[in-house]
């Protein structure tokens, strides 16, 4: 039975911009598994229900559902064994899992102040009212003011992310000589501006530019395929 | 053949407070090696230019002279295989160094202006001028207007452990059940501290302190009984 996906869709069906829903498909993709996607917008949590909570990814294998893309991750890991690994090792889980709390913290928490405007105008229009209300109560000022001097606190955004950029300047991928779940982590959250936003995050000196030119082409080109904005 | 290790200290020889050694100390503890280590203060550049460079740990073991703590880590790793390993698989590496240049970057570069003064307090007469000057050109202010408003700075230093708090609050180490050099790492930038300052750099409800309580107490408590100062 294929693996189904609810997955954070915009107004327009295919353009899917959440970090933690690329994530989950990189790492499908990786471990060579087909999946079908379902779009799910945010207004849309009875379709999500069975999973215990409110938030995509949601994965439905069989009588299985798990969320939560971490724990997404070691269930695929876990019940996939003989396919590519995603960590490596029982030992690689946890400094990985340490990627991925940097991951929502500082690199989505910058993020999301850089792209708050653009995701709200790629949104459908049944999810605008919900995302303005939650989203300016959490900032505490309207969606617009937020966004509003990102020209600026870039800069701030592109020092945040020194530590990933001393390893992308020693190896190729965070996870060594090839991708893996390190990686995937990262890469999501660029994946999110990349849906939905023409606002250029990185500077084409970095070695994280580089990288993530990699990144957009490996798995046979899965995420530059996909509908978004070149910088 | 003893090992021996270059260790920066203080005035008083056993005053042990670079960061970078503690990760090397700890990391020969958890390998079960005998080390001897030599105070070395800032001016002594001559004492370690058979490493090739300036800075400490440096380490002698035999003929092999390795600097650098990452660098030490691995050689530690690959040189003494069949002791308690420091990273558990070759594919536990890479993400740890990811661990490694966030704590440099992040953690040690915050901790250093709440920690400026307490530090040059605590050198040895003939390292003095350097370290006013070096550090002095580096922030372009005396080194005690660096430190001045630690009381408030400190917040945003608590803030900036945000990944390793998650981490820690739902396992007892980084590195899962039991403490690896993941964990040597981030406790290091801790002994920095302790080793000459009482500035409180964390609150008690903390998981992160109660996390380095236990690493204080690990490897027959090699770091609790170091000279220092408990918050």
């Amino acid at each position: 039975m294929t693996i189904k996906l609810f997955d954070l869709a915009g107004a327009e069906p295919d353009r899917r911009f959440s970090p933690y829903c690329w994530r989950t498909k990189l790492a499908l993709a990786h471990k060579g598994l087909t999946v079908e996607t379902i779009p799910w917008r945010f207004s849309e949590t009875h379709a999500i229900e069975m999973s215990g909570q409110g938030r995509v990814p949601v994965l439905l294998d069989g009588d299985k559902v798990v969320s939560d893309s971490w724990t997404i991750a070691e269930y695929l890991e876990d019940t996939y064994q003989h396919r590519p690994f995603l960590f490596g090792s029982a030992e690689a889980r946890a400094p990985t899992r340490f990627i991925n709390s940097w991951a929502d913290t500082v690199v989505n928490g910058a993020l999301v102040r850089l792209l708050l405007t653009d995701i709200y105008a790629h949104l459908h229009e049944k999810d605008r009212r919900y995302f303005r209300e939650s989203r300016e109560k959490r900032f505490g000022m309207p969606l617009e003011e937020v966004s509003a001097d990102r020209d600026t606190r870039v800069v701030g955004f592109r020092q945040s992310l020194e530590p990933a950029r001393i390893i992308l300047a020693a190896q190729p991928y965070l996870a060594g000589g090839r991708p893996l779940y390190a990686d995937y982590i990262l890469f999501g959250c660029f994946m999110w501006a990349r849906s939905i936003s023409s606002f250029r995050v990185l500077t084409s000196d970095d070695p994280i530019y580089s990288w993530r030119e990699r990144m957009l082409d490996n798995l046979s080109a899965l995420a530059r395929k996909a509908p978004g904005y070149s910088e």
